[in-house]
């Protein structure tokens, strides 16, 4: 049976919550990953130094080693320069929102007026400080991501030196924008790599696969799969793992977001490894990263097994995606 | 308060399943509609001359009064003429679903092969039996019913002589269907004049707003509109009322279908009304199907006016459209 091993393994796009949900969850990813980038979208958001450094330490305590490293974020906001210049040791990426538009999104940002915003995103360029965006108009549920892309588009021109990483990616109209832009990078989840809205709602409701952006067109899944598996040097893996309590999700008006963080690398390998693409999977999960954010993380070594795991039916109280389900590969060890 | 008056309102696509249920649902339809059109998809399909009297005579059981003519339909197959012409003076059009694209259609057509359907179509022209269609490919969800269009105009090229129903069309290319062959023909549900996608899974997750086809683009809400609130001749109300047990709707892999059969008639005058057309609504909600189908109903004078009726939570055990919501106009007599 085939093995095969990843080094240091990062999530660039995920959420912890907080108290009793950081508590079930935090261990789960700080087993197979070394790092990862922690979203500020609590209630009240991250948006202040004593917040993110309060928040990390809420999270280290809550993982049982040292070998994970929380890379925290920020709630974007219009901040002054001398804010950003003391905060900057403490984050690694601060994290844009459209108002109202995902959970916990309600203090984002109402209007893109690239002038109110130029101070902050000035500074955030010259700190090299990256901005993290959930790309959403508040339209057409199928067109959001699309329309956005002229949103993009202002930021990648008006700040060229800015990073600016176009999160939860799932069009082909995202894919198209990494090589137009020099400064504009990419994450993607792995149920964007498995899922089409046909999984959401093509058979039955199927809740466990209800996320914002909503999962898009056989052409948009073909689109990112593209990318991932060549491991595009603009393109790192996020996983965008959201737990809900299993009652918010099974209920009428299902929460959105998609628990992935404890298959996440299991369902990678299956996924490259069915393309032939296993020897990408390095960068896709972790160098480009390492690239893209300067970051150095701490060593971790994962070897994955081809066996079936049988996901389990729920992580304390969040049902993870495929619950129950047979995966073809499995962890074998973490170093 | 503005009153209106529907003459013989007509349901021209109804499920009223069987048992329970049936004794749950029927009264509701029959105290405000003249007649229906019923829905063959029990499990086992209503497939033989015995079915439909039976099925039909259950109905009439489940319902207080005679005021209510429950238009029978057999459950498409390739059936010879002998067949056909038996059958005839008992159903008043033959359902056709593609094998497994909704709730109990696993014995429907799997192939459209034109010639193997010839005698049973050519039968059914003859006889002067309508076609009613459940006009969905198995592609990806939002195409499902446009990739269907081609087979309407293989059907409506083969068959010109043959009523052909497009049933609860949701689609901007089904609209453009109806002026391109005489032969066919459309019910429009009240749901898909009120619902897109947006009002699925746009925000949270909505199982009661659920349904196949599934609600599409607000392009598609607005053709669907155009033609419903000009009451277009060739286009009828059908509310493809579905009910399902609560518990079928609001688990894990809900169930496809809305619930609007006691609501349907409120719904219609405020969305005519909304938009000035309450004096097309008489055409729409009967005058056209009596032409189309050429069927006369059972008296019946329903007056609705404009006052606040709030949704049950429930009928019996099925939860309504709107459950627990304010809607405009309110059923006022019935005679």
């Amino acid at each position: 049976m085939k093995t095969h091993t990843l080094l240091m393994p990062l999530d660039m796009h995920l959420h912890l919550r907080d108290a009793v949900m950081l508590e079930t969850v935090a261990p789960l990813s700080a087993y197979s990953f070394s790092g990862a980038i922690i979203m500020p979208n609590l209630v009240p958001p991250v948006d202040t130094k004593e917040a993110v450094v309060e928040y990390k330490e809420r999270i280290m305590a809550a993982v049982p080693n040292d070998f994970f490293e929380p890379y925290m974020t920020l709630f974007y906001k219009n901040y002054d320069k001398a804010f950003l210049a003391d905060v900057a040791e403490e984050i690694t990426a601060i994290k844009l929102y459209p108002a109202g538009i995902t959970t916990n999104s309600e203090g984002g940002v109402s209007a893109f007026d690239i002038e109110e915003m130029r101070e902050t995103l000035d500074a955030m360029a010259e700190l090299g400080i990256p901005l993290c965006v959930h790309g959403e108009t508040d339209g057409f549920v199928m067109d959001r991501e699309a329309e956005f892309m002229s949103i993009y588009e202002l930021l990648a021109q008006n700040f060229p030196k800015l990073k600016i990483i176009m999160e939860h990616i799932t069009t082909k109209a995202a894919v198209e924008m990494l090589d137009k832009y020099e400064n504009l990078y990419a994450t993607i989840t792995v149920h964007h790599l498995i899922l089409t809205l046909d999984d959401v709602i093509g058979g039955m409701m199927m809740p466990h696969h209800f996320c914002k952006p909503i999962a898009k067109r056989p052409e948009d899944l073909d689109a990112l799969l593209s990318v991932a598996l060549e491991a595009h040097p603009k393109v790192m893996f996020g996983s965008d793992s959201a737990p809900h309590p299993q009652s918010a999700k099974e209920s009428c008006g299902c929460a959105a977001g998609v628990f992935t963080a404890p298959i996440a690398l299991q369902l990678l390998c299956e996924i490259f490894d069915q393309f032939g693409k296993l020897d990408n999977l390095q960068a896709f999960v972790s160098d480009n990263a390492q690239s893209i954010y300067g970051i150095c993380p701490e060593f971790k070594e994962v070897t994955l097994k081809q066996r079936t795991f049988v996901v389990p039916e729920k992580y304390g109280n969040v049902v993870p995606m495929f619950a129950g389900e047979a995966i073809a590969w499995a962890i074998e060890s973490v170093d």
